[in-house]
């Protein structure tokens, strides 16, 4: 369902808006879509009579229980009003990756919700078990899946959760095949068993399906061999969801190595493959790597097409890992890169198409090579974790997976009786092969809505995500250099990256400070004012969020930056980390030059404000 | 915030009503809310310049993209409407463990879902999350937990994971403390370490507080032990989400032992302690038991009490096991035995105090002695699986878990830098201690919402789902003894067992035909009648659903059953299972007798007409 010209789509028509622009338009839609709902209950099986009469509902009974239902929604809406987050705010909500989402997909989400579908079977949601069929087939393409399939998670965690679920079970094949068709693997050693690529292994299970359930139950499902599967790699800036996963799914926190990333935040190649020959000498297998699009806390894009080169460089000495690519934050970027036929443009193309699509405002590429490459290189992952909630502008909960191959399901399929028949020809068996086991069909109806609304290529979200990433680069432009007089005290703004994708890093630093902790505890004390912590965040007029870089987690990768700021080493190490100021910049309207220079002086006043405080 | 008295609430308030009785009511409210929100965005530095301009408004490319979102949103209502399941009717649907869902729940949710709240941190859902808190706080009430704690989860199957997260992790505690803290277990051997409490575990766990990040990074965390813990024992109509958790988990399908059930399709208590004792007599230990109050294809209730006397009984002989409860289905049946202070009624007043609060229309108690004990004993389990989105009439996905003791969740908590800090006082700290990485808050609100208007006891809930349970019984009265004549054959109905909980389960069978495979066949083109899978739902007049009692997973537990129907034990080895109509009976309506009687000739007519289309 397509726009006459994709081209014209203009994105405020798609949200309520800063000031609810649109508030009149929603309020009517969401009227007509009641409508339609409440005309479809009147009529199926019209001659019935009401179970609820006039005179029950003027009786005093159900007035006072009406009224009891009242006081309770004007206490939700009390609290509510009194304690939330400004994100829908144009231009003052600076922090987590949130924004106002899109107006056809809260719609959706509330339409689809009167009819409560739950989409773990076709049986209980046929509606919506077919949108969230659909938005599969979407999540596949946008990742360039020729035999792909995808579908709806709880959350980008769960999905990850997922990823290493599949990558479990798949590393552990191998030795369910030598178990039950050991003529199918004969003549390979253990060490060649563990390090089959996924494609010749579901080539072999495809082969062997009549013994399908046998080996499946031979498999790491059954608890064996999982002290055999090796390492699970992942970024120094490991975020807790992949420890969460590799305790949960019982490989532990003993096999999750963390490779060093460079004072970009990407992945450091050269130390992902001096971890992978450290081990592999020693004889312990690669489970998997994590390559990570779009860090929570720097927007930093690993190189996945690197990551991919030293895998085919690796496979020649026999040494294969599962690949998955955590795009939770940064999945739907890659729909900036699509054509509408669904071709990866080529990066000297870009900025043409860019422009016929007005998808920046302002002439040129915007985008880095070596991200552009990295998105590229996604389609050779078996796994992707992309979130609608996150840069899809979706309404909490809607995470998602895409897998290449659509045969790796059936190694981690369940059949449940009474959701539905194994065998029957039954279109969107969802459940079989999930991690949940009930899903809301509201949420995909609301993802589905909003796919078709904008399309996952440059003349949909591209343009979304285009207005965000141009955002973020005039509030990085904006804030190098910004300084501060207060009491004759100098205070500085230092960005961390120029950034990769939409998020802008940066500290706080009073001139000639060199003094670490100080500033940590500055930054800190500017978070308070700028967030929850310190009163309430309908006055605020700026709003941040806030991490630290932690020597832990982070090794010395901050170490340069924190140099640059004039710190010596000493002063890294007695402080241990660095406590950062940061902005996932999602709004839709910052990317239009006169938007955003009408917010610069608001944001200048408040920083300038809350140090005043600070100092006093 | 209670009602002036509770025992004049009216259900039928509560509801938008079978032919959208409540419709304008709903309508109205939502467009209050809405009109809260939307103030809301207004007000927020009103000063601020609106970023969407009426000549925005007008401009063409709007007006198109307005338009192409009113296409899509079509779309999503001629879907819905085409193929929806009528869950909402009164006297028509009796199949799946859904009916239409509580007005305030969903008004709450659509109207937190503008917000957005991210119920994972605090910080982004100040209010959602004190809601969320709140909730859990009446989760562990609802299960008479003293010191317990609980959260909503994204659905039942995730919940009962977090279960045995939580099993697997407590029982390698006793070997990380003999690792980190080696005098605290000092003179106990394996065995020993094997079946600690989990009472004494926490305790020491606590008392090495200083310790806890050492002994947790050994527990089973780290990936080690799994394979000493033991095995994880299930009812044999093993729900497929308990196969799926111990793959994830990663002790693994082998560590699973399945449980006989007896002919009322509950945990076979003797049976269950031939299992332990032949498992520790051989010196495996018993990770945990799982005890369901509510099974999704029978609605049994397994007797939670008679599994905790016999846990009390070993563990005077060394042996002791986790406890987790599974009432994902039938948890919230719990409210209908707390009386407004939450303390559980004796079974002798029970009666007394139904009649009080009009729990049922007809005098009587209603509910079987050993289904009052199981669920009293519910207290005294570790952790209990339960599911708003089920009896909790709240729209998915929305499922929940208590756990008796709150420190159970420091063994499996984790920290996430970006998103809370580490000991800082914050309230509703969620993130750190559950499966996902991020939660709708608007769920938050509508269960919280949901608790509001019906409090968990006798007084809200109760009266909710006695409704349904006093349905299920005048559903199975009018079932036992019908009979419909086609062609001069005679066919009969035949239900399973009078109903635990409100799951009414039943075979058509035809006079004299004593040919197992052909009765299946038979219940099987029924079932295919009276669903999707035969044509339009809108235009069915009663719709069910179905099962399979296979053998492999029920063993002989359906053989008294069969035979009752007059087949012989080979019809049943050679059938192999036995194919049963299946209705978890909801409607708020059913319980009233006009109500009821009045779609019983609506029934009676529409299986007339199924079962003379199949004769044809």
């Amino acid at each position: 369902m397509n726009m006459n010209d994709q081209k014209d789509l203009d994105l405020s028509a798609l949200f309520i808006g800063d000031k609810a622009e649109n508030g009149d338009y929603f309020k009517k839609v969401m009227s007509d879509l009641i409508d339609e709902h409440v005309g479809w209950r009147k009529n199926y099986f019209p001659k019935d009579k009401a179970m609820i009469t006039p005179e029950e509902q003027s009786s005093e009974s159900f007035i006072k229980t009406q009224n009891h239902m009242k006081d309770v929604l004007a206490e939700v809406s009390r609290r509510l009003r009194d304690k939330s987050v400004p994100w829908h705010s144009a231009g003052r909500y600076w922090g987590h990756m949130n924004s106002e989402t899109l107006m056809p997909a809260v719609l959706a989400y509330t339409y689809a919700m009167l009819w409560n579908g739950n989409n773990v079977a076709y049986e209980s949601s046929p509606a919506t078990s077919e949108m969230e069929e659909e938005v599969g087939e979407e999540f596949a393409k946008l990742m360039s899946y020729k035999e792909g399939w995808g579908h709806i998670v709880a959350d980008g965690s769960l999905a990850n959760l997922e990823g290493l679920w599949y990558a479990r079970n798949i590393k552990s094949l191998p030795f369910a095949l030598k178990e039950v068709v050991p003529e199918s693997v004969s003549g390979k050693d253990e060490w060649e068993l563990l390090n089959m690529t996924t494609a010749e292994i579901m080539d072999l299970v495809a082969a062997n399906g009549d013994k399908i359930e046998e080996i499946k139950n031979a498999s790491a499902r059954s608890g064996r061999n999982l002290n055999k599967l090796g390492k699970w790699l992942i970024p120094r800036t490991k975020h807790y969801s992949w420890l969460k996963a590799a305790d949960i799914i019982g490989i532990g926190l003993d096999q999750v190595v963390a490779v060093d990333v460079d004072d970009h935040y990407r992945m450091d190649i050269n130390a992902l493959e001096k971890t992978i020959r450290e081990l592999t000498d020693k004889q312990i297998p690669i489970l998997g790597v994590v390559g990570v699009v779009g860090s929570t806390e720097e927007g930093a894009v690993d190189s996945i097409d690197k990551i991919v080169e030293l895998r085919n460089k690796l496979q020649k000495e026999n040494i294969y890992f599962y690949l998955h690519v955590d795009a939770a934050y940064g999945g739907y970027g890659r729909a900036i890169f699509l054509d509408e036929d669904n071709n990866f443009i080529p990066y000297d193309k870009l900025e043409e198409e860019f422009n016929k699509y007005n998808v920046f405002t302002e002439k040129g590429n915007h985008i880095k090579e070596e991200v552009y490459n990295a998105y590229k290189a996604v389609e050779e992952a078996e796994s992707v974790t992309i979130d609608p909630h996150k840069m899809g502008y979706i309404p909490y909960s809607a995470g998602g997976i895409a897998i290449k191959d659509i045969r790796m399901r059936d190694v981690i399929s369940y059949f449940a009786t009474y959701v539905f028949e194994k065998g029957a020809d039954i279109p969107a068996l969802l459940g079989a092969y999930i991690l949940e086991g009930s899903k809301a069909g509201a949420t995909a109806a609301a993802v589905w809505a909003a796919h078709q609304t904008l399309p996952l290529n440059i003349s949909g979200y591209g343009k979304l995500i285009g207005a965000s990433i141009e955002g973020s680069q005039r509030y990085y432009n904006f804030l190098q250099g910004q300084t501060f007089d207060v009491d004759g005290r100098t205070f500085e703004i230092h960005p961390l990256t120029s950034p990769d994708f939409n998020m802008v890093d940066y500290v706080v630093k009073e001139q000639g400070n060199d003094n670490l902790v100080a500033m940590n505890e500055l930054n800190h004390d500017f978070y308070n004012k700028a967030s929850y912590v310190d009163g309430n965040l309908y006055s605020k007029g700026y709003i941040v969020s806030h991490t630290d870089f932690a020597q832990d987690d982070y090794g010395d990768s901050p170490l340069n930056y924190v140099k640059s700021l004039g710190f010596s080493e000493d002063e890294w190490r007695k402080a241990g980390k660095v406590t950062i100021i940061r902005a996932s910049v999602m709004s839709p309207y910052m990317n239009d030059k006169e938007n955003f220079k009408y917010f610069t002086s608001s944001i200048h006043d408040a920083i300038q404000e809350y140090l005043e405080d600070i100092v006093k």
